[in-house]
């Protein structure tokens, strides 16, 4: 079931996404077609997901999400270009393709980053995406560039190259996962929430403990999954974790408690939105999908 | 006398942007160190000055301006860190320093390059900045995404490294450098135009006449530079562009014409904003300056 209403945010934002990518000139060409490549490759798309899903728990128009939906998937598509350069993680393939610095080149793919950072915040911003409450779209702005930035998702891949090779305990493992990857997740289900103009103050709150508990769960399934999928489910190198020596969860705790403590994250997240009506169902549904994926 | 004019818009921008390097926690402290080394190095500041020049000709609260100052000078930063990579320009030596990663390394470049972009919606989209109207606000933060962004500065490296060793026109040098430099500069203008609350449509129509001008006299000045002026005055390597075999005004129209053509620049900006009353002198006296420079 949530495979269902996953393929048809998928499809939304994807519509949405395919429009964000007409070169103005044709010496643009290339840079667009890279920018493109980067971010239209049958993505999961689980963050512009969250926004949706979040809109809707407060009841409402994911018409009015869909800037935000677009905005989160871009900052997500320009860090994994980034992240996969030779001068970072060196990854020469993503979700089963060349990664874009290999199906193009180096300065191409950190220009195509580059140029998707800014465009979130054009889609984010621009008022045809947005037709909110200008200062609740300022918020908005404001909040995911806080969450992208060297505070939340930038500072996450910091202290993750940091961390190679190091003895990480727990503690120091969820601070680089919080930011890494947690900020991305908070920020999408903010923005939503955001989004439907029926925020307030308990039901952010509420719904940013849910969105901590699933982004740790994200990484801890994240983890389980270097270990026990395969390279063609994974559309990525099985073991690329463990072969860097790279802090994991399963490594840190053993793989039994690492699945148990996934568990907990996801129920951690069911009680967070358990006051919510039958439209957060979503949100319940994706919370179970996050430890029960297999890619 | 722009001279003072400028020591106080570096001094002022400086004071602001001071402030928001601080890591949040220790294990943040090198990529803001590499954030606060790319910004704090003693650059002219000629964008903050812009939106200053341009908020002030309208009659504005410079106070309002500063988050655009920022803002404009985080993008101008973050562009030279990533310019500077080696599968970019490979350049050693910023303002007669290591570039950032010289001093730091490749990866740490890379993502302070990245957190100055998000730091600058940031310090646009944040309320302390700006204190104008909402809707005003937004319209600067999706004018600076789209002038950092694939259509504008970005698109113009994408275009510059596509050039190299190409017998470019001087069209489609234009074309280079109206988005290299161009897009930054002119909305430089804007938001400090914006941020007065004062800019309306044939007053924002007249600065960007005069803001085009004076972002291509820059360029064909740097180019002139390049070939006459000294690495330590310049404090980059001095004959970097031909030594590249990268397309220059100099080389394209030869010495003279070139030096003409940059005058003609200055003269179309002056005339733009010639109806503007003697609020508009830092303006004017930018524009003699940028053709007057030797560094």
């Amino acid at each position: 079931m949530i495979g269902a209403y996953q393929k048809r945010c998928q499809q939304r934002v994807d519509s949405c996404l395919d429009t964000l990518f007409s070169p103005p000139r044709p010496q643009l060409e290339r840079l667009y077609q890279a920018m493109r490549y980067s971010v239209m490759n049958g993505g999961k798309r689980v963050r512009p997901l969250l926004v949706y899903a979040a809109c809707e728990a407060l009841e409402g128009d994911v018409a009015q999400a869909d800037g935000a939906a677009c905005a989160v998937e871009l900052i997500h598509a320009y860090s994994l270009v980034h992240d996969d350069l030779p001068a970072m993680d060196d990854d020469d393939l993503r979700r089963g393709q060349p990664t874009t610095h290999k199906a193009f080149d180096e300065a191409c793919a950190i220009l195509a980053g580059d140029g998707l950072q800014s465009l979130a915040f054009e889609a984010l911003a621009t008022e045809a995406h947005n037709p909110q409450d200008p200062s609740l779209r300022l918020d908005m702005v404001a909040s995911l560039a806080r969450a992208a930035g060297s505070a939340g998702m930038v500072g996450g891949q910091a202290i993750d190259l940091g961390s190679v090779g190091l003895k990480l305990d727990r503690t120091a493992l969820e601070l680089m996962h919080r930011h890494k990857t947690g900020a991305l997740i908070e920020v999408s289900v903010r923005l939503g929430a955001l989004a439907s103009g029926r925020a307030e103050a308990p039901t952010l709150a509420a719904l940013q403990q849910y969105a901590q508990a699933i982004g740790l769960a994200f990484q801890v399934q994240d983890d389980i999954l270097d270990v026990e999928s395969d390279t063609v489910t994974l559309g990525k190198h099985q073991g690329a974790d463990i072969a860097r020596d790279k802090p994991t969860y399963p490594a840190l705790l053993g793989m039994d408690s690492a699945k148990a403590y996934a568990l907990e994250l996801r129920d951690l997240a069911l009680d967070a939105v358990a006051p919510f009506g039958p439209s957060a169902e979503p949100l319940r549904q994706l919370a179970c999908f996050i430890v029960e994926r297999r890619s």
